[in-house]
């Protein structure tokens, strides 16, 4: 993955290390947010294979080709894929034991929110700042996305917590830290911790940022009244 | 993007710029109606920029990822993506101000729909005029796709006022237009006007094609009971 | 499609004709059930075309984008195009004939998911055996998980029975029997006679692999009452 580097200059090749290690962790820490829904569904073991490898690579998958760098990652690395289904066995078997399976979902994906906003705005940093931030955005948002959409559960993105404002401040921090010379490595790190922290501080306390709160939408039968 | 132009014919530089000037209406408007979206779902500010991007260029990336033309178009011109957070804000601090944002969401829909059925015919003329009308109808409805998707609104498409009609008529319009050696800007605008007054008639008389109409699907309930 | 047989060997050719036939068996197919989801929810005739396409050709193209093959195969072909809006028309006109178009649409559906777990190993082959098989999987269900999202259908994906498993045991069959000699043609036969046998058990018996049975996730309620 190393062509991905922000050029040849020295540190390049361990930045590029940084980054493909940061994104094995998302990519296994996302499978196995797609494997908890799938537990909730109570799928059997292939369909637990199949949501953890979609919820783990959508995102990436999704970077690569909007970047075009197609054939996508885990296609030029298939074990990726092998990391998704060891996941998804390991929670089929498992996913009994914690308590809540649901806060432990919405944990993980905290995490693997903080590591794809990471990995996003490294591999997009090729298109420049502007595009590092908004792919890193995107593509964090879209595994979580993704793994809703399929599982039929309601979209975290729709919760009322801070969630795309923590992947959009982890991502800046990165991007500008990366921008005012900081190496690449302490750069990630600390985009890292600020994305975990806020969404984190979100989940804890519930904090969130003024939503719009002036009315909610009219439900389809109230729109249905009204003649709409 | 003037590459994407019908060739090196005197013109194919006037009609690359009115399609551009084409898409940057239609991803502002498409933002427009996903911000109206995140405030129907009460969402944060950066949840309103998230929803409007995404409304705002999902079709277009559709429509380049699937005719080989990646990296996609904001990819290349990050002042797409500005428009869209742009028009974020705007919405966040306005959305309580028109009567019925339902509506409005259904109006800005339907220019948008216009705008992208023309730019997807547009772009896609390099395939060929059949492609360039099927991407035009796919593009066009993915924008809105995308948008009730993740915003978890009941699609449009599943309304049963005209839809996908008016986006094929608008894209045969520009499409036979530029065939039969209209100026391509006069069909440009022919197609786009062509598409809004009938999207526009559905909206006001509900007007509807003849659908379907035997019998609508047994609910799950239904299935359930004769044991499918 | 000749450029994505397994090489220039003899029979490269014979073997590409295969796929490519089943390529288009398992387009029309899906269409047929984009088009009876376009029944049960009682859309009009070019709101029919459109679902029987977007059924018919996303599966290919998601497969295409993933390998790096754009633009996709319909973009280089119509006809494809072509296939699904027929298909449409037919079924637009004759939907009120069989009995249970629910049960119908399931058949379909297996019959579909054999074809295109074929088809999605032979063209993922020239990216390893390993790649071959996932990109079966990913690509057969994802004809049908577009059709119901956009339908507005619980997706297929959700149900009890074996279906993802059915997929995966046509696409190993199909790979493996190619990895050890057997003829392309009769290998790319056993994938397909496998993976609808499998599927086709589970839906005349009910059968399941054992799913996780531990406990149901719980609903959005609970989750509130109990303050998550």
């Amino acid at each position: 993955m190393g062509d991905n580097a922000a050029g040849a200059a020295p540190g390049a090749h361990m930045f590029a290390l940084v980054i493909t290690t940061l994104d094995w962790f998302g990519v296994a820490v996302f499978a196995v947010t797609g494997a908890l829904v799938a537990s909730r569904k109570q799928m059997d073991i292939f369909g637990f294979a199949l949501l953890a490898t979609v919820t783990g690579i959508g995102g990436g998958s999704l970077r690569d080709l909007l970047l075009g760098q197609a054939p996508v990652f885990w296609v030029k690395e298939p074990l990726y894929v092998g990391i998704c289904v060891a996941v998804a066995v390991v929670v089929f078997f498992t996913a009994h034991i914690p308590e809540s399976r649901y806060r432990l979902l919405m944990w993980l994906d905290a995490v693997g929110l903080a590591f794809f906003c990471v990995v996003g705005a490294g591999k997009g940093l090729v298109a420049g700042p502007y595009i590092a931030v908004v792919m890193a955005v995107i593509t964090a948002s879209f595994g979580g996305i993704i793994r809703d959409v399929i599982g039929g559960e309601s979209p975290f993105l729709l919760r009322k917590e801070i969630y795309v404002t923590a992947a959009l401040a982890g991502a800046v921090t990165f991007v500008g830290g990366v921008g005012i010379g900081i190496p690449d490595t302490v750069a990630a790190i600390a985009g890292f911790v600020v994305c975990l922290v806020i969404r984190g501080l979100g989940l804890v306390y519930g904090l969130s940022l003024p939503t719009y709160r002036a009315r909610p939408g009219r439900t389809a039968e109230e729109l249905k009244r009204i003649g709409l």
